[in-house]
C-alpha cells in the first residue's frame, strides 16, 4: 500500500535536510572527520533516525554525488538543445563542465576526499553520468549533419565518445584538482576549436 | 676537486643498486611498508649509507619517476623522429605510453599509492615530462607540414599542447588506473585517427 502524500512528503523534506546537512558538514569538516552523529545532532534528529534514509556515510556521499551530477545534466542538456552552431554548443558543453566543478568542488581542499570517496563507491553512476554526457554531444553532432556543420564522413556516435575523451582534461575531478592554476577555459576553447576542424 | 673515476663509479653503482631495491620492495610489500631500514638491510648495507644517496623515502620515489619518465621519453623520442607518416607514428607514440603504463603499472595494484606518492613530490618532474612529450608531438607536426600532411593553418606548437590534452585520458596515470578494463588501445587509435582529421 502506498503512503499517504502528506507522509511521502515529509519523508522527501527529511530526505532533503538530510542531504544538505551533510554537504555543508563534509565541505566545513572535512569527510573524515563528520561523523553520522553529527550530522544528526545538527538536525535536532536521531543518528538512527538518518540510517533509516541513508544506510552508511558512503550511502550519503553517493547520493550527493547522483545529486551533482543531475544537475550538471540538466545545464548540458539545455547547452545541447540550444539552437546554436555545433561548435558555440559543445564550447559552452565544455565551459560548463569546467565552471561547475570551479564553483562546487575547487575552491575547497577538503572537497577532494569526497570526490575520490565518490568515485570509489558511485562508480556506477558516474559510468551512467559518462554515457549520459556522450548521448548529448551525440545530438548535438546529429543537428550539426542536418545543418551540414558536421560532414557525412563522421560517425556522430564515435565522434562524440571520442570527443567527451578528449575533454578528460577539463571533465575529470582528479584531473582539474591538478592544473586548477591553469586557464582551463582558455584550453578547452582552443581545444574545442580545433576538434571542431575534425567535424567538417 | 672531481672525485677519482673509480670511486665515482662505484658511487653510480651504489646508486643504481638502491634504486633498483627500492622500486623492487615498494613493489612487493607497497610503499607504505617499505622502509629505508629494508632496502638497506637486503643490500647488505646501513640505513645511514642509502641516506648518503637519498634523504629520504620520498626522494627514492622522485628518483624512480624521473627513472621512469627518462625510459618513456627516450622510446617517444624514437618514435617522433622515425621516418613514417604523421597520424602513423602520433599513433605510436599514443600507444607506446598505454602500454608503457600497462607493462609497469598497472599489473600491480600496490604501485598505485607510488604512482600518487611521485605525482605530489615530483611534480616538477612530471611538468617537464610534459612539456617534453609536447616539444615531440610538436616535432611530428613540423616534420608534417614540411611533407604537407599538416596544413598551412595549423600551428604546431599549439595544436601538440592540444592533442597532448586530448591524450590525458590514456596518459594519465589516475585516469588510466580507472579504466584498466576498457580497450583502451582501440580508443587510442581511433582519437588519433580524429584528431588527423584536424591537422589536415
Amino acid at each position: 500500500m502506498p503512503l499517504p502524500i502528506r507522509i511521502r512528503a515529509n519523508a522527501d523534506e527529511t530526505r532533503t535536510r538530510i542531504l544538505e546537512k551533510a554537504e555543508e558538514l563534509f565541505r566545513r569538516l572535512g569527510f573524515a572527520k563528520t561523523a553520522v552523529a553529527d550530522i544528526a545532532a545538527e538536525l535536532g534528529m536521531s543518528p538512527a533516525n538518518v540510517y533509516r534514509f541513508f544506510a552508511s556515510k558512503n550511502a550519503l556521499v553517493e547520493a550527493i554525488c547522483e545529486q551533482h551530477l543531475a544537475r550538471i545534466h540538466a545545464e548540458l542538456m539545455r547547452i545541447a538543445r540550444a539552437n546554436d552552431p555545433v561548435v558555440d554548443r559543445l564550447e559552452r558543453f565544455a565551459l560548463s563542465i569546467i565552471r561547475y566543478h570551479k564553483a562546487n568542488f575547487l575552491t575547497e581542499r577538503r572537497l577532494h576526499d569526497i570526490v575520490l570517496v565518490a568515485m570509489e563507491h558511485s562508480w556506477e553512476s558516474i559510468t551512467q553520468h559518462k554515457e549520459a554526457l556522450a548521448t548529448l554531444i551525440e545530438s548535438i553532432l546529429r543537428s550539426g549533419v542536418d545543418s551540414g556543420e558536421v560532414g557525412p564522413a563522421v560517425d556522430p556516435r564515435q565522434a562524440a565518445r571520442i570527443i567527451l575523451g578528449c575533454l578528460t582534461r577539463f571533465c575529470h575531478p582528479m584531473v582539474i584538482q591538478q592544473h586548477v592554476d591553469d586557464d582551463l577555459e582558455a584550453e578547452a576553447q582552443a581545444t574545442i576549436r580545433f576538434l571542431g576542424r575534425a567535424l567538417q
